[in-house]
């Protein structure tokens, strides 16, 4: 085999497990892959494409020779061990929030802003799912019209917090589906929530992520941070408000737009139609369910603000664990190979 | 007994049932208790707590005597027979969306704005259940500041399109949910979706009602017209969005709010918590399986916007089938008859 030496880090998770599932299907060129995660995980074997594999403990792993290292093994992990990936040569993408923000960090949505993956060797960061799924469709807008303000809610699945999250949900419909009068009449039993601040099943928790400043969660607050970086729109004027519901993936966001000049209804739906990685649904209304397992972000509802005439209104869905994670940084990785 | 002579009519409903419950928990003065459906179910027997009624038909049902009317069978039957009942001298309260924006015919929420309750018999209309829930933490606030613009986006229960929604969404869930991993991957089978236009369990349809004109749903355009027609304020300018998820009980909605002063939040807050019919929650935030069962609209996340400061982000959730629509058409007959 002929190509970069690639390394999986965090390769039992979610996320590692669709990064290794996405490397088979796109025939990702590789000359070499090695799979690497916690202590926990270490020595034990994963089946690849390539073949079997001996998970390798990141904590004493030798970077030497990796030339893409595509991390998913969390934000402290990230900080600790992403460097010295750099340090050895190989450019680092990676999905946790660790180095998103950080001057110099290019925060890269393929088919977005592309223009931002740097020559050589370095940490990209791929950005939050939630954010990611919204600026498929609102990134090629903002070209064509510039992004002046946006108010934005999601409707965040379960699986935006890993297998166990959507562990929980399965459970929970298990017990309080049991009794469908109690969740119409009250006096339901709490079922016992762990991944998520409450309750779940048949259920809204309008917080994503914990309260930092201002009243707003993290998750928000990188729907406002993320989107200025990535579209390079510090002054837009962003009202995020992050919800979850129970839907094991896809993460669905309804957001009004407003730019620097009126866009037409038909006028967006015909921008976002020819954008890449997006398919406008008119015929009928994309939800979570048809978003779970496509690489294609969905759009939908494109439609005229009928208070103030001259923005966009619309909803967006996206696999939350591929384009949302581990897709887009697979195709960073592919773009970043691509320069050299 | 002594005391008006009331008629529930629609009483086989969803809406109908849970408005017989409300008039015994709240021991609502009655000197009769008549009982009307469809000719489908008339002749049969219900239990209320005043005893065993025999069902009448609405279409032959003689409105002699009745002096309240609480009708929840449908905007059809409304229009075909309220007028029958005023004619006869009862005062109608309405459920459905038939007489809401017609002229003359006050559209009222108790606790919001009263003040449009006639003093004598007719029709008087029942707010669409998702904007009744948002009026409750928006009304107090506009009262204080003068609403200018609002951007609301639904997160609905399967119950507001009564059993049949519910029972629709508990049969998927056991479809849908006995492989997850085809949530997750894709490739899960048709559950069979009737009530809703694509399956609801484990998924967000992002379209709650018909598109009727400029994109938009009926649903869309009740939280606009309503909303103004409410707080008279022809003027405001609103951008709507209606989901459904899968919950059986308790619509949610998340705003963002613009007055025509800035509001800090703390004012936001102490103003919704001092208004009747709502509780603030901060400890934790309040989800739809909180408000099923609860006369009380629950508000949290009240928060300041952070784009252009000055407004107010909040969510409400509140229980669809009681201050959504039986509650509250209950509450409009209690102040009706105490004027007189």
């Amino acid at each position: 085999m002929t190509g970069p030496a690639v390394a999986v880090v965090g390769a039992t998770g979610a996320v590692g497990r669709t990064m290794l599932s996405i490397l088979e299907e796109r025939d990702f060129p590789m000359g070499e892959l090695r799979v690497m995660a916690s202590s926990r995980s270490a020595g034990s074997e994963i089946d690849t494409h390539l073949g079997t594999r001996t998970i390798e403990d990141l904590e004493t792993a030798d970077p030497a020779g990796i030339d893409v290292a595509l991390f998913s093994a969390g934000a402290a992990r990230s900080r600790q061990h992403a460097h010295r990936f750099v340090d050895a040569g190989a450019v680092v993408v990676d999905n946790s929030s660790a180095f998103r923000m950080e001057p110099g960090v290019p925060l890269v949505i393929a088919d977005v802003n592309d223009h931002h993956i740097p020559d050589g060797p370095g940490i990209i960061a791929n950005p939050n799912c939630t954010t990611m799924a919204l600026m498929m469709a609102v990134g090629p807008l903002h070209r064509a019209a510039g992004l002046r303000s946006m108010v934005a809610c999601s409707y965040q699945a379960t699986g935006g917090s890993g297998r166990s999250g959507i562990d929980e949900l399965m459970s929970q419909v298990s017990i309080l589906g049991a009794d469908p009068d109690l969740l119409v009449e009250g006096g339901w039993k709490d079922p016992g929530a762990q991944v998520f601040p409450r309750p779940i099943a048949f259920n809204v928790i309008p917080l994503a992520g914990a309260i930092t400043n201002d009243f707003h969660t993290d998750e928000e607050w990188k729907m406002v941070n993320e989107t200025r970086k990535i579209l390079d729109v510090p002054e837009a004027l962003i009202e995020p408000f992050c919800a979850r519901v129970p839907v094991a993936v896809g993460h669905g966001i309804a957001a009004t737009l407003r730019f620097s000049r009126p866009v037409a209804r038909d006028e967006a739906r015909d921008i976002i139609a020819a954008a890449p990685g997006v398919e406008v649904w008119e015929d009928t209304v994309p939800t979570a369910l048809d978003a779970a397992g496509r690489d294609e972000t969905l759009v939908g509802r494109i439609r005229p603000t009928v208070g103030e005439p001259g923005g966009i209104g619309l909803w967006v869905v996206s696999d939350n664990l591929r384009k949302g994670a581990a897709l887009n940084t697979i195709q960073i990785a592919e773009r970043f190979l691509a320069h050299g």
